[in-house]
């Protein structure tokens, strides 16, 4: 690649981004936090974080960018667009990772729009829109900067301690943020006219199908239980088998409950439990209570309620049957955020005029797209996860596909750019 | 009661206890540690223990048994027999508790002990072979008075911490005994002519069945494993149900079918998963390793292994339906300790005498008894436990009932005493 070409109206030849010079970015950006099992560990206000973002600060200035970070820390390069009236464009993701992760989650995106900002710089294409792109501050840690785009921010969060040793508060003032400020980070609904994020599928849907891109519906919503199930403690010498109340047998038959029933419904939806708890919790004791968690998500929230009924009456049913009761209690909620219809459209139609195969499907993961869309159009792109493995070293995405997807990218902003008011 | 009747050829009424001294005698033993709800907790070494020692001593003394204090701290009082040649027929149980545990578990055996003592005593009724009435050291902390007397106590568990604060080393040398001189407290073989023991059942057979005494067949074998199920760690949101290797599933259809196994199979084998941890046991992750513990008890360590194979083959069912795999690592096993032949037959007969119903049964739970079946043949006595309940302050057994279970104990070992050499 490294060549490209201007749209022609007759017979268009899109603008194509450097996919060698775009994968060169993030074979750099893997240097900083690199750790010995091939991933990074790069947590968000960690000093390979910090070094991580001057490298991106640097690239973003060669492309023309007008580089300023914000109080929510957050990286924001700026270019003018031709029309004085219109709001401004934004795309971008994040560089931070999780503890022990891979290279790829938020840095494919990151690298994406930074390429893209370089393809116009160097074709001196100037869009209608001004442009916005925007390393989002802490997204592992509890998407700190783009939630404070949103006005999201509790006060208390930034005491809460991060995995860099820092406090969020801390962090944010490490990384040229500034935690007494952040309500002026906050951006009014209809100030930004879209935003636009490619990233990595995290899942095996594309991989397994196939296909190159995921033309993401929206982030799934997620609900949160705790689960609580009443027995009887026995001794597990003396109290024959027809005998017991166990709650472990009883929770064990929920378990299976719940895997079967997401998975024979129809549609997307996850449900699972991944952590349980019986008590007393000795060999030679039948538990008489057993606590776990049940999280399910979907995009749509009424989705997550009826097959919540669903499982509250199967545990009812359950407990007739094994003499015990269950409780539940839910203990965390995240809404569901659709993607934009008009942004889905473009993307499908740019990817199919690149000639790229593709889905739609919806986001079981969150992402700062899931905040910035209380404010804006959103739309996001995704790319195949070999074997669906994230959050981990042994995360990977093809170089072409990388490429693939910062086409697609850069032809849904341009598109978007004529589009969009 | 009060009075008792000698035994008399044509017409024989036979010796009883003195059930309302006898159910005093638990009342007296209830103070000693009591708590807030209304059990006890006297663990072995505690100052509780020691105190209720004390006062069995005292009981034991006027009684009229020689008392001495072995170095296993085991409390033996000893009565002569009037056949110089015979060895000594043993009877007796424990008196220390389990944190928060009740007034009858090792109590009600104790009592009876001393009871038929007190009544031999008054009725200067001499036996033809000599007696000795054994309270046990630390039955509840590891049986440490009787495998000592087998001779199965490991030198490093001295150094085991007890709930008393003391180690078992520390605690016999509190309790009057010495933890150099064990291997002097050991029995030869075929030196008792035989032990017997009275016991609550601990278990919900014998009220269900509305029976008053259990004719032990032995004390069951136990194995244990530790069980891991291996599958694969994934995000929870972007791993499609059809796509889960997830190893709490898979560990909760094991669950279910130990439960359904052990429960269906003809036999009384039980079967009991008591603890499981999934990894890394948070609400959003798939868990990719979930190990747990299996235990199997019954009277035939035969049928212990065979339900272990058809539990392992189920294992493998699961692991190819579920796309995970079972390991099972064995850590612990007692072997089942059957009670003599002659000695379930005078149960039963004197129980019959004495106009009380029963039936034959395992005892699912470990006591004293099972490690003096290396050295003599024993037999064992139990009385119904009201809701089946043990170990905790709830546990109870009626007057009533406790009063048979000393006579049936007396009359058993008047008889034993003509029967055996």
């Amino acid at each position: 690649m490294g060549t490209s070409l201007f749209p022609d109206s007759s017979n268009p030849k899109p603008l194509l981004v450097d996919g060698a010079r775009l994968n060169k970015i993030l074979l750099e950006l893997a240097k900083y936090g690199r750790n010995d099992h091939g991933g990074i560990d790069r947590v968000s206000f960690s000093e390979a974080d910090r070094n991580a973002r001057q490298y991106v600060i640097e690239l973003m200035k060669n492309a023309g960018l007008d580089v300023t970070i914000d109080a929510a820390a957050n990286i924001i390069g700026r270019r003018k667009g031709n029309n004085a009236d219109a709001k401004p464009i934004m795309l971008g993701s994040h560089i931070d990772s999780v503890p022990s992760g891979g290279n790829y989650d938020g840095q494919v995106g990151s690298a994406a729009a930074v390429e893209v900002a370089q393809i116009l710089h160097e074709n001196n294409q100037i869009t209608r829109h001004p442009l916005e792109f925007v390393i989002f501050s802490n997204e592992e840690g509890g998407k700190t900067g783009s939630r404070a785009m949103a006005g999201e921010i509790e006060t208390s969060e930034l005491d809460i301690m991060t995995a860099s040793g820092f406090t969020i508060g801390e962090g944010l003032r490490a990384n040229s943020g500034d935690p007494d400020k952040l309500t002026k980070v906050k951006r009014l609904k209809g100030s930004i006219a879209g935003f636009l994020e490619l990233h990595i599928e995290q899942g095996g849907i594309l991989e397994k199908e196939g296909l190159t891109i995921g033309v993401v519906e929206g982030i799934v919503g997620i609900k949160r239980w705790s689960v609580t199930v009443k027995g009887f403690t026995n001794h597990a010498g003396t109290t024959p088998m027809t005998e017991r109340r166990d709650s472990l047998v009883a929770a064990a038959q929920f378990i299976q409950a719940v895997h079967r029933i997401a998975k024979n419904m129809s549609g997307r939806q996850v449900a699972t439990v991944g952590k349980i708890t019986p008590e007393p919790g000795a060999p030679n004791v039948i538990p008489g209570r057993t606590s776990l968690t049940l999280e399910i998500r979907d995009l749509d929230m009424v989705i997550i309620d009826n097959l919540f009924k669903v499982l509250v009456k199967e545990s009812k049913l359950i407990g007739e049957e094994t003499g015990t009761q269950f409780a539940f209690d839910q203990f965390y909620l995240s809404k569901a955020a659709l993607t934009d219809d008009l942004f889905r459209k473009v993307i499908e139609e740019e990817t199919e005029k690149l000639g790229f195969s593709y889905t739609r499907m919806p986001s079981g993961a969150g992402h700062d797209a899931q905040s910035i869309a209380q404010l804006a159009p959103v739309g996001m792109i995704f790319i195949p996860s070999l074997g669906g493995i994230s959050h981990s070293p042994k995360e990977k995405s093809r170089s072409k596909d990388i490429e693939a997807g910062a086409n697609v990218l850069l032809q849904s902003l341009l598109t978007l750019d004529h589009q969009l008011s």
